[in-house]
């Protein structure tokens, strides 16, 4: 099913609205068409609202967050909810500002979202209302290991539970679950956390792939997380001696245009729990 | 003609004020400095007037449109239209939204400008009040073709009577046309539509190049759209079999960045209707 | 010291908050993670005095200030000064418009910064009230060369008696100074003024430079912009022939991703005057 996950996204060309950061946002835009969807950027409140209604998605990330975008932010979520679109929260920087916290739980409190997608110390902060987020990083003290595996699982499952959504946690080791199913999932390269947005691009990239994948939402989630850790082996494989992680950025996107079901399904590395 | 149109941006290096969306902005700057023009971003209300004044040219593009920025084109515009400065209107998604439709409807009753370039599904908005705008991106059903060409040249050249400016369309076939005279440009790729900002990019750069031929506008706007089309065929022949939508964009930039006059004369496949 | 200045960076990860322009915001952020630092963006008033309290160092640029984000800025500025941490003032388009050099005089009455950096043009209106900036870039006729080098050493120490920071301006020449001592450097391509945002990613760099360099400042702010125009120099020998301004930005950040202190003392071209 991961092979068609990403050949639905390919053959749908699903639209997603992204209320999204300035710093990154140009990645998520080119990611988006990388994978095979269309992006449209849109946070005026006096705008959301049309913009979201004619996409299938919306993609909400709170990485520079202010006081116009915020209300554009539950005015698109709330309408796309009336409208059964699909909603993914990034709750960037939960747990590193009051605001940056507050917004995210306010945002979980009247918006129904389909996935939630952060680092650990994020989903921490929303799921015990504390973390410790190093800026937008997640502190190493909160890293998922193998130690740790089983008791995360379990309060992902939780928090899946008291969310309604699919959990999606980014890191060395990426996990994905609802309340009963956990996808442990090892793609990926260290060297991405010296990008920044890969996180931004993913969130982009698994709310298309939910839009494409209406009646197999976990499986579309974990397809993206997994497809996202594959380019990112597959563009560290493609580098020259001298390129570095400006360079790396644009091998990653390149891999994920190029990228088909089959190679997706070659390389995905993961079990479920 | 064209070969005089680019050596005198390399000449001159025409100071061009963009108001324009986050999402591409990075691009369009570089992209300005790539075809031998000079960029500068503002768009607050205090600041647009003097910004626009010590510029030649103002780019006006809506595609992250809001309460602040929206107030900021205005002034701008009626200001660089005192001071008789170049002024291009980029409608980003006009049609998608009421508040991108009335927009631009609105700067175009209060603003003269001397060019509007979008996609044919947002000149249509403009030209009929309504289009099929999906998203950001023209509707299929919108598409230049063979068949309507005519019919579509008709209706620009009206527009461009309507309006009292160039209108430039970009898709598959480009047409930037006056009241009198439509160049019908064939050069470019299908992959640019999966890079995001390529028209933003052109609308900078055609502000830069009517700056730089104050006294030859309809040539020159025709000139920076053959300079983008045939740079990305250039980028396209220069990528490598790893590379993506993310390379291709700094190809196509780097073409710029090398072009003359010669090799955008040689490279041209336009006529003129 | 250079070496070390270098290696305390990548062993500290010092985070940096920018509050930054949303043209070179990514390419600020890459090139902070490339050279070993950790960055975080934030811009509204409700949000940059908790971020700023967990980084160590604050980046204020004023590319596109506007009036959500100025007030941002003071605040920001201030909260930094009450915790001790570094503090840099990067004042784009000084000298441009009335709000821009009336914010960034604003900001030096009211904030302490330990390091001003921009080009000329921009030093010389905080110096003088007054200054030619053509826009973003320096006025020609401003610029630092052999003939003017002792005279212009002598002011920019002044303003440094006067601001209490270390003054820092870049341009074929580059000079840091305190009070008493400055760097002549001779690093750096002149093709770097065809990319936009270098000056920004270096004022980025220069903050994470002098939050692990704290009892060093002087040396720190120069060793970083040794390092800016020596990746420069880096990446131009790094270019194919096809590759123009956007591969170049690339490049130059990608040998920052590699540079190492051995490297950077190898390579450095200074004099202290």
């Amino acid at each position: 099913m991961m092979k068609e996950c990403l050949e639905n996204v390919r053959k749908n060309v699903p639209l997603v609205h992204s209320i999204t950061n300035y710093v990154t946002v140009n990645d998520v835009a080119n990611v988006l068409l990388a994978c095979g969807g269309s992006p449209i950027m849109s946070d005026d409140e006096g705008d959301v609202e049309d913009i979201t209604s004619i996409c299938g998605g919306l993609n909400i990330n709170i990485g520079t967050l202010n006081k116009n975008t915020i209300p554009s932010m539950f005015l698109a979520g709330k309408k796309a909810n009336e409208l059964g679109h699909v909603v993914l929260l990034d709750p960037v920087g939960a747990g590193a500002s009051k605001l940056r916290t507050d917004t995210a739980l306010q945002l979980l409190k009247e918006v129904k979202f389909d996935v939630i997608r952060g680092n650990i110390s994020e989903i921490k902060t929303l799921a015990f209302g504390s973390g410790s987020t190093k800026g937008v990083d997640a502190d190493v003290a909160d890293a998922v290991n193998d130690d740790n595996l089983d008791k995360t699982i379990t309060y992902l499952k939780e928090l899946a539970a008291w969310t309604g959504s699919i959990i999606a946690v980014t890191g060395a080791i990426d996990l994905v679950c609802d309340t009963e199913k956990c996808y442990v999932i090892r793609n990926g390269r260290p060297e991405m956390g010296r990008i920044t947005g890969t996180g931004c691009q993913l969130s982009g990239m698994i709310t298309a792939f939910l839009v494409a994948n209406p009646d197999n939402k976990l499986e579309a989630a974990a397809a993206a997380v997994i497809m996202m850790g594959l380019a990112g082996e597959i563009g560290y494989h493609n580098m020259q001696s001298c390129d570095g992680n400006a360079t790396y950025r644009n091998r990653i996107i390149d891999a994920i245009y190029h990228m088909d079901g089959e190679t997706l399904l070659a390389g995905a590395k993961y079990e479920i729990r």
